[in-house]
């Protein structure tokens, strides 16, 4: 194998075989192949592509660099659910307990904040004590024992594609299609699922802001999923604003809490219930979505759904106080609100604004070695096509000090803009593709 | 500045600013910067190309990474010729000692054998004791005494181009016009010429085989050379067969002495006399190419030429009686002949091929560690548009063992075409570009 004359094909359009891509993964994973080479590899695949057989071999030759969880003797069906990320989006936090207290195995495995982004990890750690780094053998005996796991990547799962993605951040070629779906397959299936239900973000938030992009990304993990007997199921949702109210760790727990409990912003619960229907199809403990989403409202007004949530953080060495008195968790000691400057209806509120406020305050990474407060953040309880009075309103901003407070005043005032007319928003769940197709859904903003 | 900012600006399409690619070629010439990430972005470059602002901070910041030559107290003018790179292509050795016969400074800095391609460096070498490793000092004075030295790129001059290079050779990233184009010209502005004369191979042995390109690199190294007061003429010389007949490091050597001593293929005076002139005239030796052409025939007619190649080797430690005896040059011990097993006309004679099978027969390299047998080869008579008879010779192989001679029969086999009617070859010299454009050159092929 030369490697520059396999760089050279793909750079010409070219296609790299089944066995290349092997032995290409296994000899970089192995640390025979120098960055330098994967990484004008990559750029040349962000240009030109990888078709689907590519695509799959790449994904089994990083799963193939580690370990699966390994389900053989649990008799239940095994779902989660994946992100492409956003700002304000708990929902993880809502369906891991919702669904596994249906009867459903769900092993989650989640990231930390990317970018403007924020990740389930960083929210589940503002939780006292809560720890996400569990073995594969934790990991399995947990789920075994209480349906649910919420676990980081572990180094025993899919090395390879960690050691790719650390490189894809570094070297430009994060939004590349083949490599997002590949990389996300390969840990989705190393989880050893009977389903799963990916929510791809749409709009200024998102890291695809293209329509075309993110079903051509959809279609490519369903089809990776169904080469290895995993149903997929993508829902295209808004990302255009924040989702929810909440926006930073310890405030989103705050607010998946609520949910749980049966409140919670309206955007929020909907697009939980959205997920969490298609999850209980696939895990065939409901025959449609409307029946699931009844079983989900039972749960939560049942206690049934919350008290899952105490079980996992028990579980993880965290203190499960927290779900009945959330003052718990940690508290930024300056808080302000925002109020709005004119009245008029909002046009928009910029997640990507938001999420590096988030960092700005010290609640985000700017290198992976950055620790975090869990405490700061925003509630932003406007959306897009609100009417506001002048005075009103609009966000509280939580911050370590008074400077934080003056610094959040500012990244709010330039993430919400107040007009005289409606500006057009994304639909709040737009599409949904499975194997069978794309659907272009109706639902209310 | 954040490297893969600036890799997904490229990427994108966009622009860097000069001050940025200082920067960067500074940061990672100082070892700042990782090899992954300029892998990336040379990627980036190979899409989406520079502009003529950024290839000259390209070059610039190439520069100021090393040292130059100082010819400030030489009153000559001092001219340089580059070749794209080719087969056969022995021109160098025959252009230094004719233009420095005639008053012109010629400080020369070639490279080695790169791909199919032969380099000036490893056939200079052939001649026993030459050394080409000056530094620049040496090189500085010998040019001062005796008007011509041939050196190889040492670590002082542009060792940032040296690092990108090898990064190049590694990733897929050789045939990238903006970086050939700044590659080529930081080294020859490092030369402190008052002229160059460029040599663009076409064809199917060149590493640019469209036209476009050609016409492309050649204007913006015209450019390059022009911002730093380096007027630069560039011919377009075929390269779908070798250059004159002997192909091999010592073979090469001894017909350049060959075409020194008046004689020689027809087709390698052509092309080192048309480069010739133009240096000349660069150089304000002569005011019309014709009288350029009469200037070097009657060097090579009156001994001055050849008694300054002596000169030049002597200088440089070898032994200058391979002049009056190339029988002191390194031969092969085993020779045979490759007779045509057709009559009909030669319809191509493949450079690619008969270059690979000089690395096969061990007079190249394919790693940069390997050592190189200076005698072996191939003299080949037929070219292109040849009516030959079965039974005529039309090569010789020089080989180290008798699998050798079985090896380059094969290659020769392989490269030379003979068919029933004649095929269209390129022209020997075709277009000269200059400041003033493009101009279509008719000659004989």
């Amino acid at each position: 194998m030369i490697v520059p004359r396999l760089i050279e094909r793909k750079r010409d359009g070219g296609r790299l075989s089944g066995d290349e891509i092997r032995e290409l993964i296994q000899a970089y994973a192995g640390g025979h192949i120098p960055d330098y080479q994967i990484a004008a590899l990559l750029m040349a695949i962000y240009f030109k592509g990888l078709d689907r057989e590519e695509m799959n071999a790449l994904m089994e030759a990083m799963l193939e660099s580690g370990k699966r969880l390994d389900f053989s003797r649990l008799p239940l069906p095994r779902v989660d659910k994946h992100s492409t990320g956003g700002v304000g989006d708990k929902t993880s936090l809502i369906l891991a307990p919702v669904i596994a207290s249906l009867g459903v195995a769900v092993p989650m495995m989640s990231g930390r904040g990317l970018g403007h982004t924020g990740g389930t990890l960083d929210k589940l750690e503002s939780i006292p004590g809560f720890r996400t780094s569990l073995s594969l053998a934790e990991a399995e005996s947990q789920v075994a024992r209480i349906g649910c796991a919420m676990i980081s990547q572990t180094d025993e799962i899919v090395p390879a594609d960690r050691k790719i993605y650390a490189l894809r951040d570094a070297t430009g070629t994060v939004e590349v299609i083949p490599l997002i779906a590949s990389s996300i397959m390969s840990k989705k299936i190393s989880e050893s699922l009977t389903g799963l239900v990916i929510d791809i973000k749409r709009g200024s938030g998102s890291f695809l802001p293209k329509l075309d992009d993110e079903l051509e990304v959809s279609q490519a993990m369903i089809d990776l999923g169904a080469r290895h007997g995993v149903p997929v199921v993508a829902l295209l949702t808004a990302m255009d604003r924040p989702l929810g109210e909440a926006c930073g760790n310890a405030l989103e727990v705050v607010e998946a809490i609520d949910v749980l409990k049966g409140g919670g912003p309206v955007d929020l619960t909907e697009v939980a219930l959205a997920l969490g229907a298609e999850m209980l199809v696939l895990a065939t403990r409901a025959t449609s979505l409307d029946a699931a989403r009844e079983m989900m409202r039972e749960s939560i007004a049942s206690g049934a759904a919350l008290a899952k949530f105490e079980e996992i953080i028990a579980a993880q060495g965290g203190d499960k106080d927290v779900v009945r008195d959330p003052a718990r968790l940690p508290r930024a000691r300056h808080e302000t609100t925002y109020l709005a400057k004119r009245s008029g209806i909002v046009q928009s509120v910029d997640p990507r604004t938001i999420g590096y406020g988030i960092i700005a305050l010290g609640g985000g990474r700017t290198t992976m070695e950055d620790t975090i407060d869990p405490s700061v953040g925003f509630v932003v309880s406007a959306k897009p096509g609100l009417r506001v009075e002048k005075g009103q309103t609009l966000a509280r901003i939580y911050a370590r000090n008074k400077e934080g407070l003056v610094a959040g005043c500012s990244v709010v005032d330039e993430a919400i803009v107040i007009g005289d007319s409606a500006v057009e928003a994304l639909p709040l769940i737009s599409h949904r593709v499975t194997a069978r197709g794309v659907e272009e859904l109706r639902t209310t903003s």
